[in-house]
């Protein structure tokens, strides 16, 4: 047992961290006590990756940049999978919006749940983490306001670290790449298309970033734009003007060399290779060492770190499941530091990781993948009382769409879903994704 | 007095942390017992900013990018007035060579003082310096390793902080500038001119970064390159195709707004406006709150933390002279630890700060700061035995090297300087700096 008058430390004030202080907001609303909660924010606005900011690098402050959204980003999965169960897209929106938005409605609709839960007063804005350490059976956190340079160094009970995993780039090298004369850049660093107009791109990888960004391109006038793959080509059916090749192998006398024996020359290498898990604030013994996204060893139920349990890490899932596991794992997280949810010890919890290490080795497919992480948040449910939100169901709906999108990647965006909470049935958009250039809050709810 | 037994950690080796590590070096060939000293360098190789990385914004493992250096970048002041003390160019290199030598061969010339003094022995290699802290009497640092992710935790009794701070950008915003489609940078983030061939650029800010990117790139074929100054222009002589214009205002409607009422389109944007001393890894007690960057306030005799004199900060000014000074500070600092220099109190120390901040304030323009500089460094050598290496000449080189860069900037770099310690005289270029394309060590020692 746990008692709540603990302190807790909340790292990262994106969608994980305010699914948390959401949780703990609510669990007051029922009339519960709740720890002392401190959240660090390094960005001057919640909202983790949905906001925008055009430094790439370092930020204002001479600060590892977190941003890695560009501009006329939208939506790649439908909105009716990650709608908040204790707070609707009608709720936010009073109407009816499209199935894919843009960021800048993401963000709002997000900001808007953090302010139904008035997480504000949980949290400090423009406050980096400098350095967290176990001290005794607590942990040292040092601060920084990054405004007033002013550090802080205060106890702890329990660390949640909700500071994502998409904002340190995965960065490899090829031979030679170091004398090539154009821009390398990791897609961390991409911000707008239209700048790489006339300009011949390759992109390395072929995941969610390379897809989105080629086809962002293409859409905003890159003619000539190659995805180069290391295992298998996406099997997507590219517009005109991008293609797929075999691995890179190496640079030389100005051109690059593929796997397959062809070359070619660019404009702009940029590497769309991922991220890593980050925690370069975190000493060695509280650190996560992630090696597979979907399913994470070290985590029991995928957020206490087993060998501390008073660590807590939110959101580092691979995702086909964003914001409500998020929030799930936010309620969890909080039941458990109330005191109401029981985590055994380390030997039980170890078996019930080995349960869900034996199950996903068993996952063969994309579809497969889905069905899995329905069943960890499944489980998640069985423990805390986050709201009927249509969770299996939304399964099926991500079963469609991973096959929209291998029909055609093009249009998948056009499709319209119903909510599983409100239905509400998402307007078909007046103007197909590959023709609207408006990508504002404003554009975008005038029109729908 | 301070006891040789002590440890001694020293963050970063490039060529400050080389010049401390020598100094060490050296009083050891001497005879002396020194004290246990590691450095830190993230690097996985010495020579700090001397190293090209293709990386930008974070490198290899994920941490800010330390690297600031672009290809074709040649010394913008003569080789002479950086001639270590105790190993001549002649030393390095067994012939004369030209007084404006480019990178790599700037870079292999430290290195080979870093040879020629063993430092290896001292130096951990990819590990960075996470968190500094005073405890006690002593400074608890946390160090990582970057490829192996090992922590440790040390106690030091002196901390020398050498990490450079040329590598964290100082980056202002304008109003609009987030709706610029083209690409927005920093210098820092600069690196092969020949990519921006074709594109027009806007480059903010009228210092040395402004310059020699300018230059660089009107040197290899971008054809539009307007410099933005805030207070005054350059007053250079710039090649066609280079223009200077005042202050930015804002970005509107598809263009650039100057203080003139001029405006303009542009397909880049780069701040050229500088660094920040960063130190974000040490504790805000023990941090450099540098405000004016050729006198220091926090620092006695230019290195020392008068507030706690266990912290010595090396190479934290704006530089005229550098790789002497360096040395020379790291001479005194060695000799401090030693405890062959005595400091006196804070009252007394900052009495001694003061008369240099008397001094500092009737300086006037660059030629008194040349001088100004100057007699700093013959201060200091009054403390210790640094080889005599026409010091107080330098500053005749300096003086010269300033007009004849007003004189013409695009043709300085062809003169030919004197060694004032070994009567070496510099080689006119074959190739004048304007039409040598050829960067490379082997290029330019093959050609002189």
């Amino acid at each position: 047992m746990t008692s709540p008058n603990k302190r807790v430390g909340v790292i990262g004030c994106g969608p994980s961290g305010i699914s948390v202080l959401s949780a703990f907001n609510q669990a007051q609303l029922n009339g519960q006590t709740i720890p002392e909660i401190v959240c660090f924010e390094k960005q001057d606005s919640v909202g983790g990756l949905w906001n925008y900011t055009f430094y790439t690098g370092t930020d204002q402050y001479g600060e590892q940049c977190h941003g890695s959204m560009y501009r006329y980003l939208w939506s790649n999965g439908p909105k009716e999978v990650l709608e908040f169960g204790d707070y609707s897209f009608r709720d936010h929106f009073g109407k009816p919006i499209s199935s894919y938005p843009p960021r800048p409605v993401l963000k709002d609709y997000v900001v808007g749940k953090a302010k139904k839960h008035d997480i504000g007063r949980f949290v400090r804005l423009s406050t980096i983490v400098r350095h967290v350490e176990k001290v005794g059976d607590q942990f040292s956190v040092i601060s920084e306001n990054l405004k007033s340079r002013e550090q802080k160094k205060e106890l702890f009970d329990y660390i949640i670290v909700a500071s994502g995993h998409f904002s340190v780039p995965s960065q490899p090298t090829y031979p030679g790449i170091e004398n090539f004369n154009g821009r390398i850049m990791h897609s961390h660093d991409f911000r707008d298309a239209v700048g790489f107009q006339g300009q011949k791109m390759l992109l390395i990888g072929n995941g969610y970033s390379a897809e989105d960004i080629a086809l962002q391109c293409n859409k905003y006038g890159v003619k000539d734009i190659t995805i180069s793959y290391r295992s298998s080509p996406t099997g997507f059916k590219w517009p005109e003007g991008v293609r797929e090749i075999p691995q890179l192998d190496k640079y030389e006398n100005g051109r690059f060399h593929f796997k397959d024996g062809s070359s070619d020359s660019y404009e702009v290498l940029m590497f769309c290779t991922g991220y890593q898990h980050h925690f370069s604030f975190l000493t060695e013994d509280i650190r996560l060492n992630a090696k597979n996204y979907l399913f994470v060893e070290d985590l029991y139920k995928g957020i206490i770190l087993n060998k501390n349990p008073q660590i807590i890490y939110i959101g580092m899932h691979d995702q086909y499941y964003t914001f409500t596991m998020f929030d799930i794992q936010g309620c969890y997280a909080r039941d458990y530091i109330l005191g109401k949810i029981e985590i055994g010890n380390e030997a039980e919890r170890t078996a019930d990781i080995e349960y869900w290490g034996e199950y996903f080795s068993k996952v063969k497919d994309g579809h497969d993948e889905i069905d899995y992480q329905r069943d960890y948040v499944t489980d998640l449910l069985k423990y805390c009382d986050y709201p009927e939100h249509g969770h299996e169901k939304r399964a099926e709906l991500l079963h469609r769409w991973k096959g929209e999108r291998k029909e055609n990647i093009t249009t998948y965006r056009d499709k319209s879903y119903t909510s599983v909470m409100t239905g509400d049935v998402g307007p078909i958009p007046k103007t197909p994704w590959m023709k609207n250039m408006d990508d504002s809050l404003e554009g975008y709810i005038n029109t729908i």
